[in-house]
């Protein structure tokens, strides 16, 4: 079972990160990608930049990035509920796994090297579930957070 | 005056379109911009899709455009409520125009050749900024929609 | 089927007035309810402020009434996708129609002797339906806006 | 100091217990109010249901229990930063505090004989301070939660 789920976020790590173009393109990160735990990282490049005097991240790849986080940490919450899912039934979830809703909050100029987001499951149901996240930079300091609403069913 | 608001529009649509790096990779187009209206566009191509199945625009890139569109309309309406402020105390606006927190309702797939973001001012006032955003694909549909808050003060 | 429609509209209203004992504390009334249209009022009173200074609406009552005509245009939106429904159907959609979430944007104080709240379909699905809702008071000035996310599958 | 803090405390308190109507009608009780922790409670009882099947508690109540105890956190949030302010000034802060938006995320159906609202300072500025709130019920069990954006200047 812990060998299956293994593969399956391998699998899932896998397509968030290749076979999702504009991942590519923003160069995401899955630094760590466990059932307990999404970090998902892009390092600072002037491209991502929001704001040409401060020099901050944009706030669409900081949306990009606490929706990211909270979608794998959605998939890994449905990995933990339904252990009995095979890796097709899984992949099916994965495909369909859609965000309803999503509200950013933005804390602090995006300012930093390296940014981090995590996810924490905060509801999780048969049909919906909601994901809080958040990104720090390298420094630890809290630059955004997310409310996401995702439909699971 | 209309003049000069022409101007300032137009200052302010080259900083967004061209000294904002972000938005030249994503290659947003300001396809209208006056004082009554935002249309911000782009072209549907792969690196801006999101689910690799179902080949649509990637909820990140719809988040930066109804981002985007609000923010242009947040501009546009300071200079409809501040035509006694010069190009320059405008720049200053712009720069600090702040993001305070957006939703998203994600509506319907993101299918389209190309989609256009637009604005609508609900709240201006001295500090805050409340705009709501809407993203439509090419034939019209109704892809996704924005509410944005923002630091204008 | 319109008569239907009409007597379940009905019914719905007089469980949402009678039955729900918040809404005859705060004596909510539906001045409008048709398939169409919803039209949730409320006389202001003592009792209903939130700021002893300014005398406005408190924002838990702005809250309720947008969520109050929200849910009841879902319902509306319900009844127009199914008129294959029977009553009895309906009924148990009605019970089961959940919040997911709402966003609440208070745009001006809430003054005022009588405000009405308004709803509109934004997306209707099988699972989830968005409404946009709004308040105004009885000089038409527009106090506050909402977003309600419901399951209603 | 800390007299004058716990003063302007108990101060801001009996306004937001006594002064306000709607929180007197509601019954809500302040069951812990220091710099550090805000406990905003009520008691279960018919008036504040909102379904009558399932007889949970509304989800206005909710939503006023969750603004409630993130206006309480902010002014605690407040009076933190600004050791300085007079007792004047930090009720001249209060009357002035304004909601400008907030999200309600409903987790569970609101079972429970008591509710308890608290509060976490997310972000706190000299324009804008953000708060999440939660509420459970007396088993622990997490009801909602609120992201509420304060207007503090």
């Amino acid at each position: 079972m812990a060998a299956q789920s293994e593969q399956i976020l391998a699998m899932a790590a896998n397509i968030f990160l290749e076979k999702i173009a504009f991942h590519k393109m923003l160069q995401l990160q899955l630094q760590h990608y466990s059932l307990d735990r999404v970090e998902l990282a892009i390092d600072m490049r002037p491209e991502l930049m929001g704001n040409p005097h401060h020099q901050i991240l944009h706030g669409g790849v900081t949306a990009t990035l606490l929706d990211g986080a909270a979608g794998m940490t959605a998939l890994a919450g449905i990995i933990n509920n339904h252990p009995e899912l095979s890796a097709a039934e899984l992949a099916t979830r994965l495909s369909n796994l859609g965000t309803i809703d999503m509200r950013v909050d933005y804390l602090r100029p995006g300012r930093g090297n390296r940014f981090i987001a995590t996810g924490q499951v905060i509801r999780t149901g048969n049909k919906v579930a909601v994901i809080r996240s958040e990104l720090h930079n390298e420094d630890g300091e809290h630059i955004a957070f997310g409310t996401c609403t995702y439909l699971v069913g």
